[in-house]
């Protein structure tokens, strides 16, 4: 039977936030990286993924697929991964539910920017 | 009867990668922002609300929550949320499934970096 | 007499980044920030003043001037200081000559990319 | 004889910020690359340096020069220089003279941060 918690169909619990948090920190834990994780070295470090993100599009006019090829795509996908990371990482650590802190700032935005016709 | 797939018990659907993505999508559609959301714009916006987050731990020691007040840990709340909500967006102009790109790079983490004793 | 050294005519001695050198000096020391001015924060002050830069650009098109407001104007004039003053500072605490360091940057990207008929 | 101007002794016309902007503007013209440098380009590239930069010191305590070995002080210094170079282009492209901006910054931030005792 199908568990009815695994909602992403990989054999793995939901949710994704919670399932890579978990991962990281075992990860972290079994190499003794803790003392490296600070917040503050952390947030460098996701600068520094953000950055090697927006290196596969400085010189091109949109990004759009089309003006990808293989190997930029896949770095595009890795980069995209290793900056989830570092952002989940870094979120357990400073103590914030990113599900919870993304919903409201969504609220938030709602108001800040009302939809025409709204 | 409590839903199985309101995993986070929020009232919500599951999971929040794919909640996030179906709901900044409707913004942006309501907004008439698909325009300006090219995987380019989208990528240097992600790099401007690190920026942000980052600032909050530039002069600091660790970034450890002792050293923040309550102002600068509401600040780092809605940057990561940002950050997230930028990140899901390019993610999903750039057609990767996040989940299974961060999982697929932990894979490959693990290889990189094999844990001691492992 | 013109002061020969004075290439800038603006009354102050030539070279713009011994300059600036000296008076970033002076302002940290005035005010004790030596302690906060490690490498690491000033480079992590760096990427955050460049991302103020890029945050004028993010959802333009190309960033020329006809595009922008006097208001965008006056804030990337700002932006680019800043970008320059901590860039001199972290400089100056790593021991590099930046007037060596970028001509021999040049000469080795006249190497790399060599230009087509040369 | 020896150039009253040559203030930095290498046989250069002074001054650094003069010298390397005639210098990016040939190499750039040599190759055909001004239809890739625009602004909004330039501010990308430049914060993918910086960050090229920060990555050197991420996992560090301060940065000093003696938690740095010899393969790190060379790509800090390369990536300094590229830092500057992108950012003599991108204030070239935006009609910005970085002498004045950097005096009148600060100038601002003296009357901003004022010297305790001053």
């Amino acid at each position: 039977m199908k568990n009815p918690l695994d909602t992403a169909g990989d054999g793995l619990p939901a949710d994704t936030l919670t399932l890579l948090r978990e991962r990281t920190r075992a990860f972290a834990d079994a190499r003794d990286w803790e003392q490296y994780h600070t917040p503050k070295n952390l947030a460098m470090a996701l600068s520094v993924e953000v950055a090697e993100l927006a290196e596969h599009f400085q010189w091109l006019k949109t990004g759009a697929p089309q003006e990808l090829d293989d190997k930029a795509r896949e770095g595009i996908r890795h980069e995209l991964a290793d900056v989830l990371l570092y952002l989940v990482q870094l979120a357990d650590r400073s103590g914030v539910d990113l599900r919870a802190a993304a919903l409201e700032k969504m609220a938030l935005n709602a108001v800040k920017y009302p939809a025409p016709g709204a």
